[in-house]
């Protein structure tokens, strides 16, 4: 039975995600609205991102723990900015134990408001701090319109929740954490990002600044991957975090939150992935390697299968996550297929004249073609299958970095920026403008400032919107 | 300031408990009814038993993968004893977005039903069979009354769930996991249990059989620590999961699903816990050495540290988790308390003496006083520490089992396993009952049956309420 093509990119860009999301089995759809069910082949992928994230965390002094999923309605409320962004998004337990409750309890959208009441009572002097707390759980935001990864009603997610003594301390951490994102990004994920600060209008509900990583998706629309907040002294007035200082004087801490989530799964499958299927980078690819035995004859099986099984454990032996398709009935081509469409980075194939010859075959992912094929001596495999994967990884990055970087344009005016916007492509202009400056281009284009990025040029210019003088540039895209 | 002393667990266990499991640090109480916070201590703990589990679940063949937290109302309906099971315990989301649900959604107890309607979409044939997947995840049950880690609203656990072909399948698979459980409970949380079936009035609800791991706390009450069931064909029935098998004929499947909860982190404080705090088995001690320098004048302090820092970075090489209690202005025996009351499992203390004469003490926790101290060399110290590790959770598990062992009786007939019961012990005695005299026993006793142990004697005899021929004994106790 052949398999229906999947949409080109090129066609319905929208399209092709969810058919790759599905047909990669990396999610399904779920009984529950806005929900979808992530499979084992997404879920190690988001396990590979957690255990890279973790890492990092805990090298940098964090401590992972846990809060209660249910938060009292009243807490949101404590902080004015944070009910108003959070309030329509809301889904709330009335019931619980056949009686309705005295005080209705909201489903986690994140969870700034108990971990704060939670640190006034842990925090009392300076030497609490600073207090570094990490929690991986799922949050529940009731959107409209969903897509499978990037916007779910429930989603999986850490979020990062410290406190510090001084507004610095503070400002250092949430720039800190913004690096890790990036890093992580860049080294395991292998999408370049752009680090920056959000304006007023795209900041958290109830933060002082927000930090960002921007991404380019193949479509060039922007994807937020990231964000990081220093929170100021907001959630600290409202919660009573407050600590006994050096000098004996009870003061407001200085806190920070910080998140990425199971959308950076979508910006994987975004980034990388062609009409083929996925391309996974192979620091977050299940398998880093399929082997595809090649067997035209009954009488072959025995010695290909004895060669593909050394192979195997010589490559699991070196840390190299390994996968040997045993499926019989299916033609050598559809397995091609089956694994291109599942992003596996690198397929060694073994046929009975690599038996003979001491050979393998070995097929990059992200080169098509005769081009993307070699052949190998079987001696020293897991040597050559590393370097082969580190050269992968790096090249997903440098193409991704290629392309996003042919797609950002520099705008002197704003006709110009409409028309950059138009195509698709993301717009860098001097920035001067106010809110309903920013409001009215995102009317007029549908692009939004995505950042002002931290990277910026020793000349900036007159506002592409006001022709004042302004001190920064700002990014413009269309984004999800 | 003086640390007011623990409550003995002579006088008052549950209190001891509860103080234990504040003080220690791994919990924390939260604002909302019936929930706590798992802090960084508790939840490393956690994070060990996690990985101890995981590795045993992907040896095995499964995968992880994630379903929504909301479940339709209607689906926990469809399989009868189920909802009769779990209603009283439902928290219910009737509000969310702003607007009232057309069918509330209720937060998941157990995901047997949402799980159950996927698999009847991915299972199509034989080929697909069997199905092993597994869930890390929160659940909700409102409980009335709640305990830190024992009992509480929203707690963490693992949930497997898998689909076979056929009942020997199922059952061989549900009688694995629980074989799985038990290792992970000897090995890595030095636990001993005890394996067996759960009676009629104990099964899961909906299951065919439900098996259980038993475990004897320090006070001698039960706990149950796992538990697996084969749910047979009744949720293959309720949510329509069949296959096409080789004969080409339509079959329900047969499912088992098997949970181990953050409950086991509540099974190592009781189990293992004296009245000095906790003792930790090693294997899933946060720290398994904590290096306290002794340090009387600063002078002897740069020579004491350089040691105490190059010993501390051998053992973190060796994989050893080690950490040092740099804190100033604490005396070494506030330290010592403070971290037997966090259960490490070995101190090492390095003096001046020490330094000169390349000697280090090691202090185990599980043997109080000097019986438990030992100088030993610099030379070769990760080596030692590991064998000292390797030895306390050997001693741990069997302190723990002879305990046990001291404290089931075999008893002849009601009236001893009444005096037994009233003791405190656990009863095993012959049993041909119903479900009448069970729940007899329960309101004159307190105890319930634990579990029909997989090991039996060879001899029976007859049962001790109904007088008849009995062809198994029960385990009988007083339970948390």
């Amino acid at each position: 039975m052949a398999e229906q093509a999947v949409t080109a990119q090129s066609e319905d860009f929208s399209r092709w995600y969810n058919e790759i999301v599905y047909r990669a089995d990396l999610a399904a759809p779920s009984p529950v609205r806005g929900c979808v069910i992530i499979k084992p082949y997404g879920y190690e992928i988001w396990e590979g991102i957690k255990a890279g994230l973790d890492r990092r965390f805990k090298a940098t002094g964090h401590q992972n723990a846990y809060f209660p999923l249910f938060i009292p309605e009243s807490y949101i409320r404590r902080e004015a900015e944070h009910v108003e962004g959070f309030s329509p998004e809301l889904a709330v337990v009335t019931h619980a134990g056949g009686k309705e409750l005295e005080e209705p309890l909201v489903v986690r959208p994140t969870s700034e408001t108990v971990i704060g009441e939670a640190f006034s009572d842990w925090i009392q002097s300076y030497r609490d701090l600073p207090l570094l707390i990490n929690q991986w759980a799922n949050v529940v935001r009731w959107e409209l319109r969903t897509r499978p990864f990037l916007r779910t009603a429930e989603f999986l997610w850490q979020e990062g929740h410290t406190a510090h003594a001084t507004h610095d301390e503070a400002e250092a951490e949430t720039r800190q954490m913004l690096d890790i994102y990036a890093e992580f990004a860049e080294e395991d994920a292998a999408i370049p990002v752009i680090k920056g600060e959000k304006s007023r209008m795209e900041r958290f509900a109830g933060a002082l600044r927000t930090y960002t990583i921007e991404a380019m998706m193949r479509d060039k629309r922007a994807l937020q991957s990231g964000t990081s907040h220093n929170l100021g002294q907001n959630f600290a007035k409202a919660f009573d975090i407050d600590y006994l200082s050096e000098n004996n004087a009870q003061e407001y801490c200085w806190t920070t939150s910080w998140g990425l989530s199971t959308r950076m799964v979508g910006a994987v499958v975004m980034t990388h992935g062609d009409d083929k299927g996925l391309r996974l980078p192979p620091k977050l690819a299940p398998y880093q390697v399929v082997i595809v035995p090649i067997i035209r004859r009954d009488a072959q099986a025995s010695a290909v299968m004895e060669t593909v099984e050394r192979l195997r454990a010589e490559l699991a032996a070196a840390g190299i996550r390994v996968h040997v398709d045993r499926r019989e009935g299916q033609s050598p081509g559809f397995k091609f297929n089956d694994w291109e469409m599942r992003g596996v980075p690198v397929r060694l194939e073994i046929g009975p004249k690599d038996v003979e010859n001491d050979n393998a075959v070995l097929a990059r992912r992200d080169i098509p073609g005769r081009a993307g094929k070699q052949f190998v001596p079987q001696a020293r495999i897991s040597d050559t299958v590393r370097e082969l994967l580190a050269d992968i990884q790096r090249s997903l990055l440098d193409e991704a970095r290629a392309f996003r970087d042919e797609h950002i344009v520099d705008v002197a005016g704003y006709a110009q920026l409409q028309e950059v916007i138009e195509a698709g492509d993301w717009a860098r202009a001097a920035w001067a403008g106010g809110d309903a400056h920013e409001q009215n281009i995102k009317d007029e284009t549908g692009a939004t400032i995505r950042c002002f990025p931290f990277e910026q040029p020793d000349q900036v210019g007159n506002c592409i919107v006001t022709g004042n003088s302004a001190d920064k540039v700002a990014l413009f895209a269309k984004a999800y």
